[in-house]
């Protein structure tokens, strides 16, 4: 069987295992009160070259997601998303939980865009509703789509405008730096927003997030809220560790060239099928694609390759999921490209 | 340095992280709907001995109280622990956070009674308070002591005849069943509680802890509850791999062994300083003790050994806590035992 | 200045004060267990043909909605609603104040169908997202249509079959069944769902809400419930005599007899609009109308006449909402017409 | 039946109904923003001297606590109360339920001390544990003690000093402003908090509390903050018609004349009993007493007098608690003595 289920399917990058491996029998503080974790951060603060910033060493990303959501909104407060949005349709009401509604519009290719936001702040003004404050994008977004420089520019001026934290979701952050076409190097996205995360679960770490608070207002006593949203883990220093090894080098780093093999991968993947005369959902530019196939033939290359379905069958098409790694290899695509033409062209 | 500050200052034990390099190129399901966390249930179910009952790989200690108190109480209802419990006293108002209230009394040497549960009981039964339907406690408990076998049987039989979900915090279970004079075995403990977690962080693992729940109520739509509360970790096999690692050989595995090196360690600790007339607060069998020294002792070995003062300095005497662990070696305690004995005799 | 801009800017019919009145000086046990409030729930339960089912008496709309939610939903489910429904769009997040999240889609001439439960539901069904569980609707809706009999029916029908509860918003109950057209009893309506309340506060009474819950699962410890959410009244008897002066007569009393008078108003404001040539937003029944005006000419109204702009001018029209209640006068809705007419005509 | 059971056990002042009949056709706007609201709160702000601060009609007493410490704290923060506070004892969770932490200490005689507030600040300062951040005291406390104008002083400079919110919950404030000995009056208890509410339900009105907010912070979009805990009420010109009757003519207003005739009714009883030779639980200076006696009178006085056994027998000794309000009669006070002499005098 060959996966292109996720870019979390496999452990870490050997790097990354080296790293935890040679630290391992080291004591240290808990609780990422430790030397590994603030490294980590400095490498950080340097990468995205902002000095006055809080790092937080997160255990993924829901828990960045809803705790950067709750230490930032009032009670009566709401954050605007996409429907599509992770923070909306893949955390099972976690949000919600916290006490926080999220409005949600129709997203443009799974993008927000400045008139959507308008769209939602003006109508809920009244002390009837929940009051929007923060806005939440994924970059890339959960179908693939990336926000250009300009794109993120002007979300960040209507949130400035409206008085709305901008917060950037970056669990495949590196997929959006290094995808083809991307013109939003990460000090400019840095620059734009009040926070986001650097995500590391979906591009070679075993697990955790490195979450960078600007704004100071959404910093308040975070670590409390971390704690009290359970997500303060023993032994903290695993993801500083972690964040070192995969930034070792910066632009350089292996947290680079990782994915953009994984985006490579992807665009292979994507032409092949292209080339076969395939047609997509949304127009990804990253490291998952959405090719809409014969009923039939998916159910055969169900057989060999895991993937999923990502709608209910349409007029005999069905709509799959492929994802690529930071571990996906070559002859994983080529594989999966000449059963597909196989199938496509017996038909 | 030497660090005595707590069982978590370490990576893993050398054969977890053997583990995790072996299963690390593997390609899983995600969230723990894998083999190998399967694999840790079915090895978690015998050792229990008990077939009929879940197994959730959680990743922290925290997250196994939150969710399982938040999944098992109605809005109106609270749960009663002692003050010195961990669920109250150190996870930042976790349980509150999600609506509930822990109702404290307190401890009898930091241990619940049956007694105490009728106190807390009888007091909140109107429908102007909130009503009790669980009670928590830790095995062994916050402050290293151990319910024996007849104290655990009474809290069982007291929370059946008032209708309370029993609950067993484990996060040093290891320690508990490995120390001197225990009497009370794991099959033992599943058998009289509804729910409770085999700890994994404080006894060798990375990270991770096994909640087995026995009680359907409880268990209803878990992982839906883990997820809502930020606890689903993406590669969750790693929580899986990690305990089979752990039980490996199940009673002759390395997760006893290693906890029967703790408390021997803190054995050794706790009679060297009683030879040197030192006094102790509270009575801890397990890897914990609780030393009460002179003020400038206290002082002194703080240069040479991290620990913590456990409380605030009272009549020129300060209670320090010392913890060993998996990792904490002959020659450290040997070092402390010295140190301290130099520095008493002086005075 | 006449006042078409809410059912609840008078205080309460006068049989309803003559009720306060003459129990004023009684004494009675507080929080809602007293005579009167008992009393109220036994002609409640007659009026609807039911024995079997908890009556209780709340202070308001919201408290009911989202006391019914937080007591029936566990941590992980949502309630399905349209978009425009109050639980969603009125309440300032009360709802996701107790963690759930309100799953919405648009709804059809204000109403929900089986077909729009269907796909709410079947999106919502992995457990990366929020379970449905229950679908809320309001008799009449926020806009003033009125479910049949057999939309009801289908409504009722698909809930059972997909193991949602029922329950329906009664805001406006006795509108609804009061309405030119209606073809559907209180009985049947009762029948039909899970929990339903009779709406007070809208119609005749200073406030108050008699809530029906039928579904025992809904009720546990319901009162604790009310407590908890902050809406048990110390002097609960003053809901349970409005209740008993406005259902005095059963079929005859002054509720219906109140609503049906707000409805006749309603009807002629809407009738005397259409002959002048005005449209209308949606296909209000009841006593609420949505009359799409020029923009001058709402302007010039609003000089005389209380009502709210219900959306931005868009062309040069403005729609506006026009409310009666059982104390709109024939005198007010001539003087109305009359000006409507006249500025109008003048155009 | 004679009831010593609550001052709430009767509906309101004929003063104050008549001003709700004397309104009741008006139309006004609805949710509070009404002209007799806005009256009622000028008169507050010249009652009580202050003329920056914000005058919120909230339905009941539970609602301004919760309100008021949901606004007030982040979501890691707690509040200080004694064990007996009512925001702990007597309301379901309903703080928790807001995710907060009710932190108690054991009170002296019912109240809270700055020696109190600093054991329950120092044990709460570490990142495990949920931040202190508001002072929660009732005047009259739970059984009935008064704060001296020297006490609630010292409350206040420990609160500046600590940075902690000071709240005031004023349900029977009236009984402490006219109980014999009281030093403190309505202005300068008003200077020394942040916040505080003047009760209308338990002297003398159907519903209804007026709370005053100093503290901008804690007074931020309050109206969305009352809307969101389910306690904005639609006609809420009615607690402000209330208001308006019952601080008619300022010190001079049935406010106040209402709470002395309750003192005094206790005063009577409390006197009578003494030289019954009855003692007492606790020192109450208001309206509520909590006289002990054999279980035999108690069961007796029982059949002919409604009051609540305060605790489980003791001894042969029973605590019951017996409440006056605006509406008891000299003559109920004069039978319960002669009963209880005549059953006291035949043991």
């Amino acid at each position: 069987m060959i996966y292109f289920r996720s870019d979390y399917s496999q452990g870490a990058h050997p790097k990354v295992m080296e790293a935890l491996m040679k630290t391992n029998m080291e004591h240290t503080d808990g609780y990422g009160l430790d030397s590994h974790s603030e490294h980590a951060a400095r490498m950080i603060r340097e990468l995205i070259g902002i000095e006055d910033c809080s790092v937080h060493m997160m255990v993924g990303g829901t828990p960045c997601n809803v705790t950067v959501i709750a230490s930032s909104l009032r009670p009566y407060e709401s954050v605007i998303s996409v429907r599509s949005g992770h923070a909306y349709f893949h955390e099972t009401g976690a949000v919600e939980g916290t006490g926080h509604r999220v409005v949600t519009v129709e997203g443009i290719n799974g993008k927000l865009t400045p008139e959507l936001i308008d769209l939602a702040f003006e109508e809920y003004q009244d002390e009837h509703t929940p009051l929007p404050r923060m806005v939440y994008v994924s970059q890339p977004t959960e179908t693939g789509s990336v926000y250009s420089r300009a794109e993120m520019e002007a979300l960040s001026r209507k949130c400035s405008e409206k008085g709305l934290y901008f917060y950037v979701d970056g669990a495949r952050l590196g997929a959006a730096l290094t995808c083809r076409g991307n013109d939003l190097s990460i000090r400019e996205l840095a620059s734009l927003c009040d926070a986001f995360y650097i995500g590391g679960t979906k591009n070679g770490a075993l697990f955790g997030e490195a979450l960078v608070i600007k704004n100071k207002e959404m910093d308040d006593h975070f670590r409390f809220m971390i704690k009290r949203q359970c997500g303060l883990l023993a032994k903290g220093r695993l993801i500083g560790v972690q964040f070192e090894a995969l930034l070792e080098g910066g632009s350089d780093s292996i947290y680079f060239s990782m994915a953009s093999h994984a985006n490579h991968m992807a665009e292979e993947l994507r032409e092949g099928l292209k080339a076969l005369g395939v047609g997509f959902d949304g127009e990804s530019r990253t490291n998952q694609l959405f090719p809409v196939l014969p009923s039939d033939v998916v159910k055969e290359l169900g057989k060999e390759f895991f993937f999923y379905e990502w709608a209910p069958e349409k007029n005999g098409m069905i709509p799959i999921r492929l994802v690529t790694g930071w571990g996906t290899e070559e002859s994983d695509v080529q594989a999966f490209l000449k059963r597909a033409g196989e199938l496509i062209s017996k038909r």
